[in-house]
């Protein structure tokens, strides 16, 4: 990938919807992700075979993941959090696997009751399956700019569990501010270390909310540092867990109008996303809120 | 001012309010600005001195400038479009004053009905009342990124507004987004230029809209370029009169989260802020939908 392309990877199936209160039904949520594609998205988190008591908005993973019409040249990625789960994701054709942990003890004990360590040891047998399969993987690192149980977070616990990850064999970390509380200056911080310990620029992804308005500050720092891959939510979908009300994911069509404005290549386009946008916002039965689903986007 | 020290520039009361469909009460309007000064805002944009007709929002002008409480350090500048505004200005007893031109000749012909040319001219024997009464002023370069009649505007333009204000002898100028369209890259092109050009950074001010969500990173770009001064308005009021429902001004709340989370003084308190902000958006009738106004801000 050149100096001045980009990578946008859709979340908006898999972490925006949820962490939204209504349900989608399985056919919205097929015709969510065939809009993405239309757009030209590339990546697209489909889903995630986690257990659908503990989220029962994507309960229905096999069957979405059945009625997937999958087009060439896009990846599908689905979370899976253990064995289970990704045995169900091969059965149901997976050829992209996502990992999730975090930087923070508390997190990870409260979101998969497991310690940081014990989750590793959790991905060991999922990886030999990656491998195996000659899949494509990645691992979130959730919490790093900030957890809501322990506060401030070191950049050296991210680069603990970013290179754990790494000797793992996933091909793609994703830095996640989780709570939407980083700045700029956090972003050098962070990323600086990990680039510091020999992680290659290419292999992080950065995942940003907008819960205090920074996301696009923070991939602008991002950018700087050489970091070319970058998380959204088309529709900004997510919300906050933590703060009701709040907005989420940073929003795609955000993301897209900063990158175009900037003069990269990302090979999506603009209307297509706000066409995705607009549906899913009406699917999950609130109005669209993002900045530039709310102008629309500008040429001269 | 050391490099660590960011001037925090209210605009509120006039920039925000006069892009407000709802006119807000005189008492409201000097409640607001007790507020903000209470949050700790050192400079707060009071009102205009254009013509009623013109803008019916402010047509309080004398009225709001005979009660406001003045405190000690506070500067309250109040914007003029001409001798007259001027006249009226000093015999209220305005300390500070604002002129208001653009970078694109259309957006000055349609909203002052002149040519940038005249406008300067027009400027003139205002500027020499300025320096008789020994008063601090700020000129105002809009459409700096864009306008909505002409789409791209040039740096050179800018750059020639910027020095022909300079040479009237403005203290400051101010260099606005009007629209919301800039990105991080023309952020670095149009200071840049100024800077080449030979302009102190300490004599610039940015003025981000936020209608794309890229105020932020619009500022996080200008600090590296060495800007440290940022007008922003409480509860981002001001709307986008080419977009209905599009944001407004920066928030004054979420540029007080990026700059205490990049570590940059500016002496003002964030829950201040977020008092004025909710008055404010009450006053005006509509919800608070800032990003730290939904969100709130964070503290380890």
């Amino acid at each position: 990938m050149a100096e001045r392309e980009v990578r946008i990877y859709e979340v908006g199936p898999r972490d925006g919807l949820q962490n939204e209160q209504r349900a989608v039904p399985t056919e919205a949520k097929l015709h969510f992700i065939a809009l993405l594609g239309d757009a030209g998205l590339r990546e697209i988190e489909a889903t995630s075979f986690v257990s659908p008591k503990a989220v029962p908005q994507l309960a229905d993973a096999d069957e979405l993941m059945r009625g997937l019409e999958r087009r060439p040249g896009v990846r599908y990625p689905v979370l899976v959090p253990n064995e289970r789960g990704m045995s169900r994701a091969l059965e149901a054709g997976a050829e992209a696997i996502c990992l999730f942990t975090a930087a923070s003890e508390p997190f990870v004990q409260h979101n998969i009751g497991m310690s940081i360590a014990e989750s590793m040891t959790a991905f060991a047998p999922v990886m030999a399956r990656v491998r195996e399969g000659g899949l494509w993987s990645r691992a979130y690192v959730s919490t790093a700019f900030g957890c809501p149980y322990q506060g401030e977070v070191s950049e050296a616990a991210v680069v603990g569990v970013a290179e754990e990850l790494m000797q793992l064999g996933v091909d793609e970390v994703s830095i996640g501010d989780t709570i939407g509380v980083a700045g700029p200056a956090d972003v050098r911080r962070v990323v600086g270390a990990l680039l510091h310990a020999g992680i290659p620029p290419q292999r992080l992804a950065m995942h940003f909310h907008d819960t205090r308005g920074t996301a696009l500050a923070n991939v602008t720092a991002a950018l700087e540092l050489g970091i070319r891959a970058f998380d959204a939510s088309s529709g900004g979908t997510g919300g906050c867990p933590y703060a009701p009300g709040a907005a989420g994911n940073l929003a795609t069509e955000d993301l897209v109008y900063l990158l175009e404005r900037e003069g990269l290549a990302h090979g999506v386009a603009l209307e297509g996303v706000l066409a995705a946008a607009r549906f899913i916002s009406e699917a999950i039965g609130r109005p669209l809120a993002t900045k530039v689903g709310q102008a629309g986007g500008w040429t001269a």
